[in-house]
């Protein structure tokens, strides 16, 4: 089965959609634009959506839920947000269906015409403000900090399974606030979630970093991400959390009364975070047998496999040990499957990325031993049955940690100071030995004059782009790589998903 | 506060409406037909979706995610389904905005029309079954015992929040299956987990049963459903489990290879409750003080008041009774609001509906007591500080259950039997004594001669349909009580939301 799916280094793009396809994640559908997420999939982004959600609880943000629709209009009245969101986006403009007169099938009614066209939200700033408007009058009201788990489109033709659909599913959280400060507080806080969801969660090192003017999110006064390195040398944009200011409030003139009793413009915040992050985790720990997943967000974390073959006596030992690792909050499945060989379940339960796979032969018991496989090393070993669980919980711990540091490591080798713009083609633009054939060079640190024009001719030259500027980035006196021109410190450069 | 509301009998329908703003439930949206779930509303919704996931989980199900758009040639491939869903739906013609050549705004792109309008899922039968074609090939496949917890439109301008909105929340099961025997068995597994939730959980009695071939759902051969008595006597559908036959299969073409080698049609359910629940649980417990929420699905089971206003002593007890409470996975918040009154304070938990109110004051804490306040009955009671968690506990399953037994009683006293068309007539038509203005007359239980002609006539005489034929419904030779013609079993008439 293995053999079935193309090697990283031949065909990056092929592999990624080979995993997609074989561990059964998703699918194509009638259509275009939308994916399936298939059962395996679909419980991946139900484990990251229940630990985000309960993160975000722990902060004390509450859940609501606003609707689908957004009137035309409203797209219009945040001068920036309609440049970036009136693009490509689905349109309803009738109501109702009726039978063909002329023959078969059924026809739009053209007396369904709205007044006004809906358009569905590609994200949700404009409705939740109109909102916000009756909600908020005094800054006892303050602060709001509420999450919608919802579907949105943009219209997109070019579809890669997770990473781009038009259809995807995510979470946007919508903050107001009385105050500048605490509205910049909040946007950083929900940064550190995200650092922390996507470094402990999903084992995957993530740079923080603010975006420059050209990548900010339309209607947003300061962007600010967490991005990631993929095996192939790309950036993955992993997260984004923006402080709007006045923007939305302004544009939708919602006021409140403060303590001095003065009328005021509320702040707000928004955030978010998508279905496109199951394909970043299958990206940045896969390998060429198929899926590899960090054991906090494994839908089932250990499977059995009786050998050669289900028997009584070793559905009791599996019964057993399936109890005990139950008890310690481990999802667990026995393969009791008959009709295959155990060398195809190993490869199937491999592809599928089950981060640990117990043996149970009559051999082994007699020892009064399992075989344990671990999925990111493949290692093998023996435990004893005495204590497997703990032995195993151990093991879902390291095989978490390993993942990481693994990643981490990865980024490490593969991040580059640079000090010219001739080194820094070479980067992005020569293959790397024993990387996918379309390596993107990794990330690269770099000095830039801060300016716009800078930023899309190094694009339009290179197609790599300031990912971000890191937080953590040091003031230092360099040169602009392009034009020479004075820089206070490095950004992050990358070829980016 | 409380004053606010209007009495159930004085206008059920304002008091509704009444409860569903104060208790911060839910509001009007900018979009004409579509309402936002306020985070008090949307909590309710969060814990009935929690819990239906267990059960379905529980019953081997898994979740998946289908496009939001389907192709408009789908709803008409199953003949009747295209009859009940391609009326009054959302769709979608263009792809983009573009700015006004002529002014402010943005405008419809016309060069963006589609290939073929796209309709937001009033409901995924069809999208889902093209996909299960390509998953389906042998009977190792089967069952496909699928879950989709996902937002559908169906156009609806006549709004009443929860109860019917164009935009709503659901979930709706898809199973396949290899044999008729296995379908029916599922459709009647899923009537039983909505009997169990609605009973258990919501404290709302149901009646099983099936519904006529007029209210059955398009494109099913059988629909089963539960049916829920109002305050009002009026009937709400709370859930439906269909027996969809080879119906979508044929129309699909969705074959497999039994195990005797040969191809077949599969076999197929499909299932689903809405955030209508929200709406039916308001209706079923509510009263004139507000909101009351069964503890099961209350977000916040326990208040805690402190008498007069907070102090540190206070706070001490507080925060010790909270981590007993919490211990025990009772869910419970402290007022430390230090503006507002105790009576101000009650009142408010009163409106929001939470169960049990514990107030903490100085003088009772001397006698070594809390005051505990139930919302069901707003019975006042000392119990002593120490076990106080025990207690509440035993007290919250007493709330539940006085929930269940009050609902039942209701129903009970609010269903009739009767044997003649004029008795059927003044049981709707007739106000009662002491119940809302616009009485629906409860459930009544008449013979029916079988035909849709009859059914559709005594709607058009009483605004009464046949909620279902109830499952447990005795053989009993009568007559139709609006042809007299011979008839085996007594059906279940209501005026319905």
């Amino acid at each position: 089965m293995a053999k079935e799916i193309t090697n990283r280094t031949e065909n990056y793009s092929q592999w990624y959609l080979d995993i997609v396809k074989k561990a059964d994640l998703a699918d194509n559908s009638a259509v275009r634009g939308c994916m399936v997420i298939k059962p395996n999939g679909y419980a991946i982004w139900e484990n990251m959506r229940d630990q985000l959600d309960r993160m975000f609880k722990e902060t004390g943000h509450v859940n609501a839920y606003f609707p689908l629709f957004i009137p035309k209009s409203f797209l219009s009245k945040e001068a920036k947000h309609v440049e970036g969101f009136a693009k490509e986006c689905a349109v309803v403009t009738h109501h109702r269906l009726m039978n063909d007169p002329n023959g078969e099938g059924v026809i739009v009614d053209p007396d369904s015409k709205l007044q006004e066209e809906l358009i569905v939200r590609p994200t949700s700033e404009t409705i939740i403000w109109d909102a916000y408007r009756s909600w908020i009058q005094s800054y006892r009201d303050l602060p709001l900090l509420i999450n919608q788990w919802a579907n949105v489109v943009r219209w997109e033709m070019r579809v890669r399974m997770f990473l781009r659909t038009a259809e995807f599913l995510w979470q946007e959280g919508h903050t107001a606030h009385a105050t500048r400060q605490e509205a910049m507080e909040e946007t950083l806080r929900i940064l550190d979630i995200y650092t922390k969801f996507a470094e402990e969660y999903m084992a995957v090192p993530v740079i923080k970093g603010i975006k420059t003017e050209n990548e900010r999110f339309a209607g947003a006064d300061e962007t600010f991400c967490i991005e990631a390195l993929m095996q192939d040398g790309k950036a993955l944009q992993a997260g984004t959390s923006h402080f709007l200011g006045q923007n939305f409030a302004k544009a939708f003139d919602v006021k409140f009364v403060n303590d001095k009793n003065e009328e005021e413009f509320v702040w707000a915040t928004s955030w978010g975070v998508s279905t496109r992050l199951v394909g970043g985790l299958i990206m940045a720990h896969s390998d060429d047998s198929g899926l590899v997943l960090p054991p906090k967000l494994a839908p089932t974390q250990v499977v059995i496999v009786p050998i050669p073959k289900p028997s009584p006596e070793i559905g009791e030992v599996a019964d057993k040990i399936m109890k005990a690792l139950r008890d310690k909050g481990i999802t667990v499945k026995y393969d009791k499957d008959d009709q295959k060989r155990p060398g195809f379940k190993f490869a199937d339960h491999e592809m599928k990325g089950i981060p640990v796979r117990l043996g149970i032969g009559m051999r082994d018991l007699e020892k009064g031993q399992v075989e344990v496989a671990r999925r990111d090393t493949k290692e093998k070993n023996f435990a004893p049955l005495d204590g497997v669980a703990d032995y195993v919980a151990q093991l879902l711990d390291d095989i978490q940690q390993n993942l990481f540091n693994r990643a981490l490591q990865f980024r490490k080798e593969n991040t580059t100071r640079v000090d010219s713009f001739d080194d820094f083609r070479a980067i992005v633009e020569t293959p790397k030995e024993g990387m996918p054939e379309a390596w993107g060079g990794g990330f690269i640190s770099a000095h830039w004059d801060g300016t716009t024009e800078t930023e899309l001719k190094i694009k339009e030259l290179t197609k790599a782009t300031i990912r971000c500027i890191p937080l953590d980035a040091e003031e230092e006196e360099g040169q602009c790589i392009l034009t020479g021109k004075p820089s206070k410190r490095r950004v992050l450069f990358a070829k980016a998903y």
